[in-house]
Protein backbone atom coordinates (compact mmCIF):
# COMPACT_ATOMS: atom_id res chain seq x y z
CA UNK A 1 0.00 0.00 0.00
CA UNK A 2 1.72 3.56 -1.23
CA UNK A 3 1.86 5.66 1.95
CA UNK A 4 -0.45 8.34 2.95
CA UNK A 5 0.41 12.06 2.59
CA UNK A 6 0.69 12.60 6.05
CA UNK A 7 2.79 9.62 6.47
CA UNK A 8 4.86 11.18 3.06
CA UNK A 9 5.02 14.27 5.12
CA UNK A 10 6.12 12.92 8.45
CA UNK A 11 9.34 11.73 6.37
CA UNK A 12 10.24 14.87 5.16
CA UNK A 13 9.78 16.22 8.46
CA UNK A 14 12.22 13.73 10.19
CA UNK A 15 14.91 15.40 7.56
CA UNK A 16 15.06 18.67 8.80
CA UNK A 17 17.30 19.55 12.19
CA UNK A 18 16.83 22.26 14.83
CA UNK A 19 18.99 24.47 16.26
CA UNK A 20 17.80 26.11 19.28
CA UNK A 21 19.08 29.53 20.23
CA UNK A 22 20.12 30.65 16.89
CA UNK A 23 20.55 32.93 15.31
CA UNK A 24 20.13 33.93 18.97
CA UNK A 25 18.30 33.40 22.54
CA UNK A 26 15.05 32.18 22.48
CA UNK A 27 14.90 31.35 19.00
CA UNK A 28 14.44 27.22 17.52
CA UNK A 29 15.91 27.85 14.54
CA UNK A 30 14.42 24.99 11.86
CA UNK A 31 17.16 24.36 9.45
CA UNK A 32 15.65 22.49 6.18
CA UNK A 33 19.21 21.92 3.88
CA UNK A 34 19.60 18.63 5.42
CA UNK A 35 16.35 17.57 3.16
CA UNK A 36 19.22 18.31 0.29
CA UNK A 37 21.23 15.08 1.30
CA UNK A 38 18.63 13.06 -0.32
CA UNK A 39 17.56 13.56 -3.49
CA UNK A 40 14.53 11.37 -2.99
CA UNK A 41 13.40 13.78 -0.42
CA UNK A 42 13.97 16.78 -2.65
CA UNK A 43 11.97 14.61 -5.40
CA UNK A 44 9.68 13.80 -2.73
CA UNK A 45 9.16 17.81 -1.47
CA UNK A 46 8.53 18.63 -5.13
CA UNK A 47 6.20 15.60 -5.47
CA UNK A 48 3.95 17.16 -2.96
CA UNK A 49 4.24 20.39 -3.64
CA UNK A 50 3.25 19.75 -7.53
CA UNK A 51 0.20 17.60 -6.12
CA UNK A 52 -0.97 20.70 -3.94
CA UNK A 53 -0.60 22.75 -6.43
CA UNK A 54 -2.61 21.31 -8.79
CA UNK A 55 -5.50 20.02 -6.30
CA UNK A 56 -5.68 24.26 -5.17
CA UNK A 57 -4.74 26.37 -8.45
CA UNK A 58 -6.77 25.62 -11.60
CA UNK A 59 -3.49 27.86 -13.62
CA UNK A 60 -0.38 29.06 -12.55
CA UNK A 61 1.78 30.98 -15.11
CA UNK A 62 4.53 31.82 -13.43
CA UNK A 63 6.55 31.01 -9.88
CA UNK A 64 7.98 33.57 -7.72
CA UNK A 65 11.25 32.96 -5.82
CA UNK A 66 12.15 34.52 -2.83
CA UNK A 67 15.68 34.93 -2.36
CA UNK A 68 17.72 32.92 -1.45
CA UNK A 69 16.32 29.80 -0.06
CA UNK A 70 12.94 30.65 -2.29
CA UNK A 71 15.59 29.80 -5.26
CA UNK A 72 16.17 25.91 -4.03
CA UNK A 73 12.21 24.91 -4.66
CA UNK A 74 11.08 27.47 -7.44
CA UNK A 75 12.70 26.37 -10.36
CA UNK A 76 12.42 22.29 -9.35
CA UNK A 77 8.39 23.21 -9.11
CA UNK A 78 8.65 25.48 -12.33
CA UNK A 79 10.18 22.46 -14.29
CA UNK A 80 7.48 20.02 -12.69
CA UNK A 81 4.68 22.42 -14.07
CA UNK A 82 5.99 23.45 -16.82
CA UNK A 83 6.02 27.27 -16.12
CA UNK A 84 8.35 30.22 -15.60
CA UNK A 85 10.03 31.38 -12.96
CA UNK A 86 11.30 34.78 -11.79
CA UNK A 87 12.86 35.88 -8.86
CA UNK A 88 12.37 38.48 -5.71
CA UNK A 89 15.56 40.21 -4.76
CA UNK A 90 16.89 42.17 -1.84
CA UNK A 91 17.57 45.26 -2.74
CA UNK A 92 20.55 46.42 -5.86
CA UNK A 93 20.09 43.04 -6.44
CA UNK A 94 18.41 42.88 -9.92
CA UNK A 95 19.54 45.18 -12.98
CA UNK A 96 17.16 47.35 -15.28
CA UNK A 97 13.99 48.99 -13.87
CA UNK A 98 12.46 47.40 -10.88
CA UNK A 99 9.19 47.54 -8.57
CA UNK A 100 10.03 47.81 -4.98
CA UNK A 101 8.36 47.44 -1.28
CA UNK A 102 9.55 48.25 1.36
CA UNK A 103 9.39 45.77 4.58
CA UNK A 104 9.62 46.00 8.29
CA UNK A 105 12.00 43.93 10.03
CA UNK A 106 12.91 43.23 14.19
CA UNK A 107 15.14 46.55 13.71
CA UNK A 108 14.36 48.92 11.10
CA UNK A 109 13.62 47.96 6.93
CA UNK A 110 14.59 46.03 3.99
CA UNK A 111 13.43 46.29 0.35
CA UNK A 112 12.51 43.86 -2.00
CA UNK A 113 12.60 44.22 -5.24
CA UNK A 114 11.11 42.79 -9.19
CA UNK A 115 12.46 43.64 -12.43
CA UNK A 116 9.28 45.26 -14.18
CA UNK A 117 7.67 43.08 -16.43
CA UNK A 118 8.20 39.79 -14.41
CA UNK A 119 4.81 39.73 -14.27
CA UNK A 120 2.26 40.24 -17.04
CA UNK A 121 -1.57 42.22 -15.94
CA UNK A 122 -4.13 39.19 -15.33
CA UNK A 123 -1.27 36.42 -14.92
CA UNK A 124 -1.59 33.91 -12.18
CA UNK A 125 1.34 33.71 -9.69
CA UNK A 126 2.31 31.68 -6.84
CA UNK A 127 5.11 32.39 -4.45
CA UNK A 128 7.13 30.13 -3.26
CA UNK A 129 9.85 30.21 0.05
CA UNK A 130 11.01 27.58 1.97
CA UNK A 131 9.39 29.01 5.60
CA UNK A 132 6.87 31.35 6.72
CA UNK A 133 7.63 32.76 9.87
CA UNK A 134 6.41 36.85 10.65
CA UNK A 135 4.74 36.72 7.47
CA UNK A 136 7.27 40.21 6.35
CA UNK A 137 8.71 39.16 3.61
CA UNK A 138 5.55 36.81 2.35
CA UNK A 139 3.50 40.05 2.33
CA UNK A 140 5.77 42.17 0.36
CA UNK A 141 6.13 39.95 -2.35
CA UNK A 142 2.53 39.66 -2.77
CA UNK A 143 2.30 43.64 -3.09
CA UNK A 144 5.21 43.52 -5.67
CA UNK A 145 3.02 40.72 -7.57
CA UNK A 146 0.05 43.04 -7.06
CA UNK A 147 1.84 45.94 -8.45
CA UNK A 148 2.24 44.56 -11.68
CA UNK A 149 -1.59 43.46 -12.01
CA UNK A 150 -0.85 40.30 -11.03
CA UNK A 151 -3.34 37.29 -9.18
CA UNK A 152 -1.76 35.64 -6.03
CA UNK A 153 -3.01 32.51 -6.89
CA UNK A 154 -1.18 30.83 -3.96
CA UNK A 155 1.74 31.18 -1.26
CA UNK A 156 3.55 27.79 -0.92
CA UNK A 157 6.12 27.04 1.93
CA UNK A 158 7.87 24.27 3.21
CA UNK A 159 7.75 25.42 6.75
CA UNK A 160 5.25 27.50 8.71
CA UNK A 161 5.85 28.41 12.57
CA UNK A 162 2.31 28.95 13.35
CA UNK A 163 2.69 30.51 16.51
CA UNK A 164 4.12 33.59 14.83
CA UNK A 165 1.26 33.77 12.66
CA UNK A 166 2.51 34.80 10.00
CA UNK A 167 -0.01 33.86 7.91
CA UNK A 168 -2.54 36.47 8.56
CA UNK A 169 -0.45 38.99 7.24
CA UNK A 170 -0.56 37.09 3.89
CA UNK A 171 -3.21 38.34 1.41
CA UNK A 172 -3.48 35.23 -0.16
CA UNK A 173 -4.49 31.76 0.07
CA UNK A 174 -1.57 29.97 2.20
CA UNK A 175 -0.65 26.30 2.08
CA UNK A 176 2.20 25.00 4.26
CA UNK A 177 3.80 21.52 4.12
CA UNK A 178 4.83 21.19 7.55
CA UNK A 179 3.64 23.33 10.29
CA UNK A 180 6.00 23.71 13.59
CA UNK A 181 3.33 24.61 16.90
CA UNK A 182 3.97 25.06 20.36
CA UNK A 183 7.56 22.99 19.81
CA UNK B 1 18.57 16.21 -37.69
CA UNK B 2 19.53 17.12 -33.94
CA UNK B 3 20.56 20.55 -33.04
CA UNK B 4 24.68 20.42 -32.07
CA UNK B 5 25.82 21.15 -29.01
CA UNK B 6 27.15 24.46 -29.74
CA UNK B 7 23.79 25.14 -31.81
CA UNK B 8 22.35 24.39 -28.21
CA UNK B 9 24.15 26.48 -26.19
CA UNK B 10 23.40 29.64 -28.53
CA UNK B 11 20.54 29.30 -28.27
CA UNK B 12 20.62 29.03 -24.68
CA UNK B 13 22.83 32.90 -24.79
CA UNK B 14 20.25 34.10 -26.48
CA UNK B 15 18.02 34.35 -23.39
CA UNK B 16 20.81 36.25 -21.35
CA UNK B 17 20.43 40.23 -21.39
CA UNK B 18 23.18 42.99 -20.81
CA UNK B 19 22.61 45.94 -18.93
CA UNK B 20 25.68 47.92 -19.78
CA UNK B 21 27.02 50.53 -16.84
CA UNK B 22 25.26 48.41 -14.20
CA UNK B 23 26.22 48.51 -11.15
CA UNK B 24 28.26 50.81 -12.42
CA UNK B 25 30.19 52.82 -15.39
CA UNK B 26 32.04 50.21 -17.10
CA UNK B 27 30.77 47.26 -16.29
CA UNK B 28 28.43 44.97 -18.74
CA UNK B 29 26.39 42.97 -16.69
CA UNK B 30 25.18 39.44 -17.66
CA UNK B 31 21.52 38.71 -16.61
CA UNK B 32 21.00 35.22 -16.98
CA UNK B 33 17.74 35.42 -14.83
CA UNK B 34 15.86 35.53 -18.27
CA UNK B 35 16.38 31.90 -18.55
CA UNK B 36 13.87 30.89 -16.15
CA UNK B 37 11.32 32.42 -18.05
CA UNK B 38 11.34 29.58 -20.35
CA UNK B 39 10.97 26.05 -18.80
CA UNK B 40 12.15 24.80 -22.16
CA UNK B 41 15.53 26.36 -21.35
CA UNK B 42 15.80 25.79 -18.39
CA UNK B 43 15.68 21.83 -19.13
CA UNK B 44 18.43 22.57 -21.51
CA UNK B 45 20.45 24.05 -19.49
CA UNK B 46 20.34 21.36 -16.89
CA UNK B 47 20.52 18.58 -20.06
CA UNK B 48 23.72 20.51 -21.26
CA UNK B 49 24.95 20.66 -17.52
CA UNK B 50 24.30 17.00 -16.97
CA UNK B 51 26.14 16.05 -20.42
CA UNK B 52 29.27 17.42 -19.55
CA UNK B 53 29.38 16.73 -16.40
CA UNK B 54 28.41 12.67 -17.07
CA UNK B 55 31.55 13.28 -20.04
CA UNK B 56 33.86 15.03 -17.35
CA UNK B 57 33.51 13.22 -14.03
CA UNK B 58 33.41 9.25 -12.98
CA UNK B 59 31.87 9.74 -9.97
CA UNK B 60 30.19 13.07 -8.21
CA UNK B 61 29.23 12.34 -5.09
CA UNK B 62 27.97 15.70 -3.88
CA UNK B 63 27.31 19.35 -6.05
CA UNK B 64 27.85 21.96 -3.66
CA UNK B 65 26.22 25.25 -4.72
CA UNK B 66 26.93 28.92 -4.17
CA UNK B 67 24.62 31.72 -2.33
CA UNK B 68 22.27 32.89 -3.85
CA UNK B 69 22.05 32.04 -7.83
CA UNK B 70 23.95 28.90 -7.53
CA UNK B 71 21.10 27.52 -5.35
CA UNK B 72 19.26 27.73 -8.76
CA UNK B 73 21.20 25.17 -10.68
CA UNK B 74 22.51 23.09 -8.21
CA UNK B 75 19.06 21.26 -6.76
CA UNK B 76 17.99 20.90 -10.85
CA UNK B 77 21.53 19.15 -11.48
CA UNK B 78 21.13 17.10 -8.38
CA UNK B 79 17.95 15.59 -8.92
CA UNK B 80 19.37 14.68 -12.86
CA UNK B 81 22.59 12.69 -11.41
CA UNK B 82 21.05 11.62 -7.97
CA UNK B 83 23.11 13.51 -5.81
CA UNK B 84 23.19 15.31 -2.92
CA UNK B 85 23.25 19.02 -2.86
CA UNK B 86 25.09 21.26 0.02
CA UNK B 87 25.21 24.94 0.15
CA UNK B 88 28.00 27.79 0.27
CA UNK B 89 26.26 30.61 2.07
CA UNK B 90 27.88 34.39 3.30
CA UNK B 91 28.73 34.43 6.89
CA UNK B 92 26.08 34.12 9.56
CA UNK B 93 23.30 32.39 7.50
CA UNK B 94 24.08 28.68 8.33
CA UNK B 95 23.43 27.34 12.03
CA UNK B 96 26.16 25.16 13.62
CA UNK B 97 29.24 25.11 13.59
CA UNK B 98 30.82 25.86 10.37
CA UNK B 99 33.93 25.85 8.08
CA UNK B 100 34.70 29.80 6.94
CA UNK B 101 36.78 30.79 4.29
CA UNK B 102 37.96 34.56 3.92
CA UNK B 103 37.86 36.20 0.51
CA UNK B 104 38.80 39.68 -0.87
CA UNK B 105 36.39 41.66 -2.70
CA UNK B 106 36.88 44.70 -4.41
CA UNK B 107 36.75 46.84 -1.29
CA UNK B 108 37.60 45.17 1.60
CA UNK B 109 36.30 41.48 2.35
CA UNK B 110 33.60 38.94 2.96
CA UNK B 111 33.78 35.12 4.22
CA UNK B 112 31.94 32.26 3.03
CA UNK B 113 30.72 29.41 5.57
CA UNK B 114 29.55 25.54 4.77
CA UNK B 115 28.37 23.55 7.83
CA UNK B 116 30.72 21.20 8.99
CA UNK B 117 30.22 17.61 7.32
CA UNK B 118 28.59 19.33 4.49
CA UNK B 119 31.66 17.18 3.05
CA UNK B 120 32.69 13.67 4.02
CA UNK B 121 37.14 13.19 3.97
CA UNK B 122 37.41 11.52 0.34
CA UNK B 123 33.87 12.72 -1.55
CA UNK B 124 33.94 14.17 -5.12
CA UNK B 125 32.17 17.45 -5.04
CA UNK B 126 31.09 19.71 -8.14
CA UNK B 127 30.69 23.44 -7.61
CA UNK B 128 28.25 25.12 -9.17
CA UNK B 129 27.40 28.92 -9.84
CA UNK B 130 25.77 30.64 -12.75
CA UNK B 131 28.90 32.90 -13.61
CA UNK B 132 32.86 33.40 -12.84
CA UNK B 133 33.66 36.93 -13.23
CA UNK B 134 37.75 37.30 -10.65
CA UNK B 135 37.18 33.83 -9.67
CA UNK B 136 37.53 34.88 -5.71
CA UNK B 137 34.18 33.30 -4.09
CA UNK B 138 34.67 30.42 -6.50
CA UNK B 139 38.32 30.06 -5.29
CA UNK B 140 37.18 30.45 -1.93
CA UNK B 141 34.41 27.20 -2.09
CA UNK B 142 37.23 25.09 -3.44
CA UNK B 143 39.37 25.97 -0.29
CA UNK B 144 36.08 24.81 2.00
CA UNK B 145 35.40 21.68 0.27
CA UNK B 146 39.18 20.78 0.41
CA UNK B 147 39.46 22.08 4.10
CA UNK B 148 37.30 18.91 4.44
CA UNK B 149 39.61 16.74 2.56
CA UNK B 150 36.91 16.29 -0.18
CA UNK B 151 37.98 16.19 -4.18
CA UNK B 152 36.83 19.19 -6.15
CA UNK B 153 36.33 16.90 -9.32
CA UNK B 154 34.97 19.69 -11.13
CA UNK B 155 33.59 23.83 -11.16
CA UNK B 156 30.71 24.40 -13.72
CA UNK B 157 29.00 27.61 -14.43
CA UNK B 158 26.73 29.37 -16.65
CA UNK B 159 28.64 32.18 -17.69
CA UNK B 160 32.25 32.92 -17.66
CA UNK B 161 33.59 36.23 -18.17
CA UNK B 162 37.15 35.58 -20.18
CA UNK B 163 38.30 39.08 -19.82
CA UNK B 164 38.57 38.72 -15.81
CA UNK B 165 40.68 35.22 -16.12
CA UNK B 166 39.27 34.31 -12.81
CA UNK B 167 39.81 30.54 -14.23
CA UNK B 168 43.66 30.94 -13.51
CA UNK B 169 42.57 31.61 -9.48
CA UNK B 170 40.08 28.03 -9.10
CA UNK B 171 42.54 25.18 -8.46
CA UNK B 172 40.32 22.93 -10.16
CA UNK B 173 39.21 21.81 -13.32
CA UNK B 174 36.31 24.61 -14.23
CA UNK B 175 33.69 24.40 -17.53
CA UNK B 176 31.70 27.26 -18.74
CA UNK B 177 28.89 27.03 -20.86
CA UNK B 178 28.75 30.39 -22.24
CA UNK B 179 32.15 32.54 -22.63
CA UNK B 180 31.73 36.61 -23.37
CA UNK B 181 35.11 38.02 -24.08
CA UNK B 182 35.89 41.03 -25.26
CA UNK B 183 31.94 42.01 -25.94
Amino acid sequence: MSASRAERIAKVKKHFKTFPDWPKPGIMFRDMFPVFRSPEIVAEITSLFEEIVRETCSKVDVIVGLDARGFLFGPLLAQRLGTSFVPVRKRGKLPGPTIKETYVLEYGEDCFEMQEGSILPGENALIIDDLIATGGTMNAACSLVKKQQGNVVLCLVLIELVDLKGRDKVPAKLLSLVEYEGE
